[in-house]
Parts: structure tokens; C-alpha cells; sequence
């Protein structure tokens, strides 16, 4: 047997692990891609030339190991929150990792893992139960109503009646777009008995305040995650961090693993950071596209889901995978949620926007 | 309570976490570090510009994800093991991650965690039973000789007993710098019923052949991992990859993060590998300066122990800790390690080792 005619059958995997399939939208080389939520303006020119200034002076240091502890990038994270949420925070108050995953997975390394558990309202972000797998963490699916909205009420009795150790609210909610309104997040943070990670990878793009005005009420038990992969259109870099309590940091640095955040991204990160108000800019565009589009899509006939976010979940196909398909086949790459009848297209450029409604007239429904 | 005056006592923390403190030796601006086995020659200008320039062009597409595969960086680290392993490998043998950490902790991810053990030759390491905690796998120490190298016979006697689901062999090992022969890892890997990880981080300073040409003999359980952060001088960079079958890429790919590795990163790790020869000439000049070293305290009456890698694991200290202090306040930064009486000195320019030297003469015994 030759190391190529391996697989992985014969390998002693876990058996958790078993016939899955890795995550991940498909990464298709097509002229329209509206898949993975980014932003669709390219950094400018200036933020460029800063990274790359950036690099070229820790480049001659990449001999030595990065600053252990982030401490400068999480300085000026803080001082991006404490202007854009107005609640002074330091950086003892925020942690950062190679984008919100490694973020969320870290929160469940030190607050969930064998024996805990994990509860979410699902259609929510598909990566919070397999970060919960992958930390061996017990993962308590919840409904939403039927629109996809939380209901507060419901949601708060089932949360005292399962007692979990890590309650994750998405606001906005990918992939349907909704937030919680401050009241409703503030009755399941009263109610809940562990760790409450609100996930904030879209706040930038919703008008309501951010949950990291809550920390003062709720030091104990509230982390606010973020990532600089959407209205900072910055996936490419891979910066996630979190906003709470210090001793929640000093959680974290007991499972991070050393010198996680790379000398290039910790630079590159404060250079983008510098050009936050340049980047943020496309955030109000973005928005009144999404509104053009969720229109233009209602007077096609599709249904679509109020969003806070720069996606749209929209409905009313038989076969929501053909129509992926479809859209594809027209240039246009769309997300399949796996939610019936229905697809999210991220908010793109106007002519890329232009190109998914045209291609909508087509795709069968 | 303010956020600023919660503890970690107040936080529902994991109970094998209480009590813990971060790992990492301390980063101290001293004149002198020889403590974290760095490479102490800085890029040279050639790489520094390469990496500046990779990164520039990348820098424009910031606002979308990285290649979630890291195809071409994986592509090129096969093609540097092939060119120096001599076994001829592709990117379908390779895997990459934010630091041979994150490749080490996604393995115990597959092929560890609870209700699974890992074995390894202590003092290793130190990283893999903290990695093995992080994933809830348990951990089998086991010993070495009082010389510190491997006892072959007795080791496989061990995993034979203890059948360890994963196990760990470190060569050359950190800190103690000894290699293992090829006939006592190939009696190891015979006798080995799961995954064995054979670290590599310091291969490139050994004169021993690889455990990579071992890969066509025991597809099915070898993982042999590399790291950027050593010889390479690109700890900064964090890059770590691994060889082995295709089998056991797929298997990491069902745990690893989605676009785990940042743009910056892949693009910066291609540029620094075209460079790897002028990088590694660095290789021979350390390996002359830790024999001088290596000699020149024995000379002064200390005892080393024989190293085939960029650091010498020292004895003759009455009290360890004591010394790491004085040779702190002499400007010289080393390693206490753990072991008793002994000390853990980096290889560094060689004006860096004659103050280590200096020093050496006058911190107490």
C-alpha cells in the first residue's frame, strides 16, 4: 500500500469525524461572486500602500517570534470599538485571533468543551455547531419563528429550561439578516446561567447599538465577537477579535495557542484599522443597495428576509439547488444555505447586483 | 461589580483550567535573546524585499478570502521537502497551519481527544501535552534516559503497553537536542498502533535523514511536522506544515478552521521559500558556533548534552532559577526549561553567544 492508496477509512479517525465533509462555500472562479458575504469594494489604494509599508518594516524582524500577547493591534481595536460603540474600553478588554472562528473556538475551549453545552437558534452561523464538535462540545439546536426573527419569550424559557454553558446569539443574523433588539438581548443575557457570546460579525452594517454597551451590566457572562472580514473587507487577513471583561481574556490566554497572530497580520491589521473610516464608507452604500435589491426581488415575486446585514435571504424556489445551479451556470455564484426554497446573495457592487437580479429573471423557480 | 473587577474565579471556566497560567516564556527586552530557538540572522534584504512585494499584490484582494486550500503554498513547501527529503512529494502530502502548534492541535483534533491518549519521551516539547489538554486528549508521559536520549527498546516496550492513540516523537527534541536513529524510529513506528507525529521542527539542523522517507513504509500512522519559525528564520510568519499521506490531509481538513491561513500569510511563506537557500546557509554557521559554544562550556566545567539542532540544554546549576535571573540581569535572556540544574541556551551570532559566554562565567554555580 502506497501512501496515495491510503484513505481515510484505514485511519484511526474519531468516529465523530466520519463521513463528514469539510466546510466551505465552493470557491468558483466565476465573474459574479456574491457567496461568502464579503465586501465587494477592494481595499483603496492608500490602505494598500500602508499595508505593504507596514510589512516591509516587520519583515526584517520575521526572524523573531511576534508579540505574543497582540498587545498594539488590540490597543487600536479597543480604540475602534470605544468611538464606534462609545464605551471606553482598553486592551484588557479585547482579544483577537486569525478571524472569529479561531475566536469562537477559543471561548469554547475555556467555557464549553466534553461535558458542556452549547445552545444556538438555528438558521444561524453553520460554523457555531461544528466549532462546538470540534471542541467536543454538546450543541443545543433551537428554533426561530418561522420569519426566521428570535422570539424573546420562547427563546428566554428555553434557555432557563436547558441551562447552557454557552448561549450564542448572531445579531444580524447570517444567513437570514435579522438582529435582536436591544430589550430582547438584554432578557436572555438576565436569564442565561453561562457565557453569552453575541456574535457582531455584521454590526457594522445594522443602525442598532452594539451588545458591548451591556458589558458594564453583564461583565460576568457577555463576549461580543467581531471581524474585520466583512464591512472592514479585510477577509483576506484574517482578524477576528472579541470585546469583554478582562478575567474573559485572561480565559483565553489559557487555551490560545502562543504566538498565534502572526507579526503580518498583527501589522497589517493596525494598517487597515488606520483607513477605517475610508473602508466603513462602503458600509452606507452597501446598504442602500441591499434595499434596491430586496426590492427589485419582491417585485420579481420572491420573498425576501428583512436584513440588518449585506445579504439577503430570499424564497420561493421548488428547488432551491437547481437554482444554485443555475445562477452559476449564469456567471453568478449565490449561497445555498440549506434552508428550503431558499438562497442568500451577499450585497455586491451595482453592476454585480445588476448581473445577480438579471440572472433571477432566469433561474428556474 | 465593573467589568474591570471580575476574576477568573467569578467565570464558569473548565475546572482543568483553573490555576493554569499562559504558556510562554517571558519576552523580555534584553540585549541578548537566546531563549525561544529563533534563527538570529534577520531576513536578508533580497526576502525582505520579496515578501513586501508578494504582499502588495495581494494586499488589493484583501477584501476576499484566502484560498481555504492553500494550494500553492503547498505546492511549493512539497516541492522544498521533496528537494531536500529526496522522497518526492505533492501538495496532497502537505498541510499548512498558523504555526506547527495549530498543525499539532488539529491532529489531536482528529485523531486525539476525549477518550484518547497521546504518548510522548519527556522532557519534549512542551507544547504537546498542553495541546493534548486543549483537546481534551489524555496525556502518557514517559521517560528518557538520565542522558536524556531515547531508549528505544524500552520506548517500544511502552507503546506496546500503553497503547497511546497518538504518539509523539520529537527529533531532534526540544529542549534537550538529541536526534533519534532511524532504526530506533522505525522500531517505534512498527510497534505503534495509532498516529505517530514525528515533530520535526529543528530537522533542518540535523544531519539525520528525515522520517519523511519513511512515509511510502508506514502511510497509514506516520504524520512527520515541519515548522518555518526555526531554520527557515520566518518564526514571525507562522507557518507550519506537515508531511504525509493523502489521507490524513483530508482527515485535518474535516477539523481545521476555514480559511485558516490568511493571504498575507500563504503569500509571504511562497516568498520566503524561494529563498530558502540563502536562508538555510545560515544552517552551517550555527551548527559550527553551538560546537564552539558547546565546547567552550565545557571548558568552564559545565555539562551539555550532545544537540543535533540551533540550542544546547546545559547543566551544572545549583539553582536554575536563580541563574536565569542573573544571566537576565547580565543581559543575556536563555531558557529555564524546567529540568533541574540545567539551562537552555539558543545558538545566536556570534557575538551574541561570546556574551552568553561572558556571562556564563560569572552566574552562580
Amino acid at each position: 500500500m502506497s501512501a496515495d492508496e491510503v484513505t481515510l477509512d484505514q485511519l484511526p479517525l474519531r468516529d465523530d469525524l466520519r463521513g463528514r465533509s469539510p466546510y466551505g462555500a465552493p470557491q468558483l472562479d466565476v465573474p459574479v461572486r456574491l457567496n461568502t458575504n464579503e465586501n465587494p469594494y477592494p481595499p483603496p489604494a492608500e490602505l494598500v500602500a500602508d499595508v505593504t509599508e507596514a510589512v516591509r518594516e516587520v519583515a526584517s524582524t520575521l526572524h523573531r517570534y511576534p508579540d505574543r500577547d497582540a498587545v498594539e493591534l488590540r490597543q487600536d481595536l479597543a480604540a475602534y470599538l470605544s468611538v464606534s460603540t462609545r464605551v471606553p474600553l482598553t486592551e484588557r478588554n479585547v482579544w483577537a485571533a486569525n478571524g472569529s472562528n479561531e475566536i469562537l473556538q477559543q471561548l469554547l475551549q475555556a467555557f464549553g468543551g466534553p461535558g458542556r453545552r452549547a445552545l444556538g437558534f438555528e438558521p444561524s452561523y453553520s460554523m457555531h455547531p461544528i466549532i462546538a464538535a470540534g471542541t467536543r462540545t454538546d450543541w443545543l439546536p433551537a428554533p426561530r419563528r418561522p420569519d426566521f426573527s428570535l422570539d424573546a419569550r420562547e427563546a428566554a424559557r428555553l434557555v432557563a429550561q436547558r441551562q447552557p454553558d454557552v448561549l450564542f446569539l448572531t445579531s444580524p443574523n447570517n444567513p437570514t439578516g435579522g438582529s435582536i433588539p436591544p430589550a430582547d438581548l438584554e432578557s436572555l443575557l438576565r436569564v442565561a446561567p453561562g457565557m453569552v457570546v453575541v456574535d457582531e460579525a455584521y454590526a457594522e452594517f445594522s443602525a442598532r447599538p452594539s451588545a458591548v454597551r451591556l458589558l458594564e451590566r453583564y461583565p460576568a457572562k457577555l463576549v461580543v465577537s467581531r471581524t474585520m472580514s466583512k464591512a472592514f473587507a479585510f477577509a483576506g487577513g484574517r482578524l477576528g477579535y472579541l470585546a469583554a471583561a478582562p478575567a474573559v481574556v485572561d480565559a483565553l490566554q489559557l487555551v490560545r495557542l502562543p504566538y498565534h497572530l502572526s507579526s503580518l497580520t498583527q501589522a497589517a491589521a493596525r494598517a487597515a484599522l488606520r483607513h477605517a473610516e475610508a473602508t466603513l464608507a462602503s458600509v452606507a452604500r452597501l446598504a442602500a443597495e441591499r434595499d434596491r435589491v430586496a426590492e427589485t426581488l419582491q417585485g420579481m415575486g420572491f420573498t425576501t428576509v428583512p436584513s440588518d446585514a449585506n445579504f439577503i435571504l430570499f424564497g420561493g424556489f421548488s428547488d432551491a439547488a437547481a437554482a444554485w445551479q443555475s445562477y452559476v451556470d449564469r456567471g453568478v455564484l449565490v449561497r445555498d444555505v440549506g434552508i428550503e426554497g431558499h438562497l442568500r446573495v451577499t450585497v455586491g457592487r451595482p453592476e454585480e447586483n445588476d448581473a445577480f437580479l438579471e440572472a433571477s429573471k432566469e433561474v428556474p423557480r
